[in-house]
């Protein structure tokens, strides 16, 4: 199959330069006609402060809607959000297969099944460590550990060589559930030959090895052991190693582990279906949490990041109609903050400690570690698989900034830092060929809207300044017909002065409308216009803000 | 003076449960006659996520001006914003004479200046270590190490006992700059009988001792000796200790200073002024960057924060007009990154390593410490001071909580938690008496607004789901006259099926306006509610959404 011209291509559409929003392509072929296989379609969550109002953002994925009889599939690595989390949104776009483990597999029949009018995507699914083809690419998974099960790096055979996308990883020697990084299998890529690592970055920046997920273990057995009081616990739910070692810290405390959350619920069910709760002893219902006695519970809830609705929120504002908690109780935070998410969680701690219930974080106990590989990781993965070229994905500049240091101190021939949307040519001779289109789609309620658009961006501009809203209506003389209308939206209602400033827009509509010549009186456009600039100025003598303004000159 | 009912209180208005807006009140009398002391007016910085529009949070001193009359006077620990920033707002409103020493007084007398409009304060000006009467209360400056020159204890001596109000302090035994934390006045205090220390609670949760501004310095100088090309170093502008060991980390390197920002260049004016920089060769005008070689100079920068107009900001941009940075030159952020900034530090962050610029962080190296006390010196000035009273204040509840925790374990008889608005009697006989207004007034644009009215909370209403503005025309009879209008603000253009929203809302107003019986037509309101109800519906249905809508119903 491979001719002379055959050459394997690789550009990322999301992830390079940002958290989240993880999407690679690889592409096969010669000239401009190359077979695509794609790698994760992740979402990013927008940070209220920038985007307010967009619930989720996800890949631009017009380029590959373009090639779409190109595509040979989906290859998900594991079942994060940042890796999963656009396919519902995107996969009716794209309409290929999507391969993956039985975790993932399960993870997103259940999200599908929760989200009405979702799509019915076809999933194949391969066994963990299973070797399978997609198109002309030849793919083999690698276990590796991560912070979820079934995490996965994909071999991609190719005539051009192989390649290692790492997806996320980490080194742990007791991951508790699942099995270890494959360190057998890697080394094995490494003999083969390595054409092109291409992994993940989020860590770079730490120094020596993460933590094991069974050191956290141990923590949450003596926190929970030492508690007098109710426990909450709260992570991520897809973490379900974290799940199972809250149980079985439960289980040593002889406490039972009530599930408290959507989120949570559903993972609980899908980890049972699939064995990784191994015998611990079935969780019990929520409503259980009323009548076990306070010192025989631990409540493992959503909502480790602040988000309002989510379980441990509700409870923190005694909103919660099944779970309370009170003076004397704990609640261990079992995840980090992502950043955005700072102020939000700040205030649910505060709250709790308002209370009087003991907050316990990651700040002063081993509560948590994360799933990535920090600097040690990153060079002992390097000196097994020992690959030709490395680009550094998952990750802003400074990971990947980092990560490319650590590839070239360890002497990788040639590191490529690239941007989402450079096609990169991994052979034959490596370097950066050309440009896809890439960017961003919200999630803004139930529609998709381009990140070019105007409705975020007017929105931004609405929450600094608000708006005014002015009608009026004219004969087709031009005559002035009744009174105009104002509406303020988001402005103060009165001055320094302590006018009202609706009476200043007022003057500054009539006195604009009075001072136009008769002719442009006629002309609706030229009227409205007069009036938006006159109440703008207005405006801001008063308050030191341009409001939009907004005129409707009705002819009647 | 002091009759046997006289009683001494305690109410702090801002600062407790929150960072920044410290305003704390101290009053002597009996009944409710009482003389107050006003010990610092600071502000809060809005996190844009929550409060879109508002530059700064202040607190509401309602109570402070109906008790005018009684107002002592204000007394200001130190310059920093979170505790004097809100006294160009309400020194207006209260009107009473201002305690500061030296530099304080200097920083806001530049302040005033640079501010178009602002008040002529009267501030007496208080040598370091004075003692001065302010009314009934005779206070005692105690210097304190800190992170700006000048920081003040204040021993506040009355009939009823002594309160040691600490303002912002630290230990550190080499400071750089001014005495070190005083500890001779502060064992005196513990012998003569300490009532009450009412205390800074920030670093309550971290262990041990902070590092010297002296171990920064060695960093600072090692860094900067060490950088091949330009040094850009940003860091809070009032921490005048930070700016000089920059100089000298120059100095020592063959460097020329370069100061780049408006709040850094009022700094070195006054710092200058005072004697502060010793005998350091003075800073260069910033044109002088552009013909100093690369490795002779060091720029001073604002914009720590990731302020986006701030000189580091515009110079990450390539938007200053004198100072630009380029591959293999060196940024070092000397500075923490106040909670709600990290996403906006992470973007200039990102920016400068995108071009190569290689960028140092306290994560890495130590480039910044702390101006608060950790636990051991929280400790350590109980074991001086030994009050019978302890009130922490100046953090979160989580701060709060610890730092109560820690005077509890040191002995100390009383340690009461309160509240914005507590009013605790601090002799005879401590504990919460009552209650006093408290609350925060926001600065938006150039007006202040209560935080309790419905302008922020509609610009952010606003800025999740926009809005929608009707106009139609209707005779005396209710008779529909021309076209109505509709402005979609913020709004999506077209729902999945590629439909314009806008035609919904023509069709639903339309079809409400029609559904609607005669007699209710002629109702403006009746229509106007109608029309509303219909839009939002019509709106929601398809966007999954309810947009603000407005309606305006002019009767022709």
């Amino acid at each position: 199959m491979a001719g002379p011209q055959q050459e394997l291509v690789f550009a990322p559409l999301g992830g390079v330069g940002e958290i989240g929003m993880n999407l690679s392509i690889y592409g096969l072929g010669s000239g401009n006609r190359r077979q695509w296989l794609v790698v994760d379609v992740g979402v990013s969550f927008a940070a209220e402060e920038h985007l307010p109002g967009v619930d989720l953002i996800l890949p631009d994925v017009r380029y590959l809607e373009a090639e779409r009889k190109n595509l040979a599939g989906i290859v998900i690595t594991h079942a994060h959000e940042d890796h999963f989390g656009a396919l519902l949104e995107l996969w009716p776009r794209l309409k290929v297969p999507v391969y993956a483990t039985p975790f993932t597999a399960a993870l997103l029949e259940a999200k599908c099944a929760g989200e009405p009018g979702a799509p019915e995507i076809p999933v194949k699914v391969i066994p963990v460590g299973g070797r399978f083809t997609v198109g002309a690419f030849d793919i083999e998974l690698v276990t590796m550990a991560h912070s979820i099960p079934e995490a996965n790096a994909l071999m991609i055979r190719t005539p051009c060589g192989t390649v290692l996308h790492t997806g996320d990883w980490k080194i742990d020697p007791t991951p508790i559930l699942g099995d270890r990084t494959d360190e057998a299998k890697l080394r094995a890529l490494g003999e083969e030959g390595c054409l092109a690592l291409i992994g993940d970055s989020t860590n770079s920046v730490r120094e020596g090895r993460s933590p094991s997920e069974a050191d956290v273990a141990k923590t949450l057995t003596e926190l929970i052991k030492a508690a007098k009081g109710r426990v909450a616990v709260t992570t991520f739910a897809s973490n379900v190693a974290r799940l199972r070692a809250v149980a079985e810290a439960a289980r040593a405390a002889e406490r039972e582990v009530v599930v408290v959350g959507r989120a949570m619920d559903r993972v609980a069910i899908i980890g049972r279906e699939l064995g990784l709760f191994g015998d611990l002893p079935p969780f019990r219902p929520m409503d259980a949490y009323g009548y076990l006695p306070p010192n025989k519970v631990v409540a493992l809830c959503t909502g480790s990041q602040g988000e309002p609705r989510a379980a441990l929120s509700r409870i923190a504002e005694d909103q919660h109609p099944e779970v309370t908690l009170s003076r004397g109780d704990t609640v261990i935070y079992s995840a980090r903050t992502i950043p955005g998410n700072e102020k939000a969680v700040g205030r649910v701690i505060n709250g709790l400690i308002d209370q009087g219930i003991e907050v316990i974080t990651d700040r002063t106990h081993l509560v948590h570690v994360s799933g990535h590989p920090r600097r040690a990781e990153v060079e002992e993965l390097l000196s097994w698989v020992k690959p030709r070229i490395v680009i550094p994905v998952h990750g802003e500049a400074l990971h990947l900034s980092e990560h490319a240091k650590i590839a070239r101190k360890a002497g990788v021939p040639e590191v490529i830092q690239c941007r989402n949307g450079d096609l990169v040519r991994l052979a034959p001779k490596a370097g950066l060929i050309d440009e896809v289109p890439a960017g961003r789609i919200y999630k803004d309620g139930r529609l998709l809207v381009d990140a070019q658009a105007r409705t975020v961006a007017d929105r931004r501009r609405l929450s600094f300044a608000g708006a005014v809203s002015v009608a009026l209506a004219l004969t087709e003389k031009g005559e002035l017909v009744g009174d105009p209308s104002y509406d303020l939206l988001g402005i103060p209602e009165r001055d320094r002065k302590g006018d009202f400033l609706h009476e200043h827009v007022h003057e500054a509509v009539l006195s604009t409308f009075e001072s136009l010549p008769r002719g442009k009186r006629r002309d609706p456009d030229a009227v409205g216009e007069a009036v938006r600039r006159a109440v703008r100025a207005a405006v801001n003598e008063r308050w030191g803000k341009k409001p939009m303004c907004y005129v409707h000159v009705l002819t009647v």
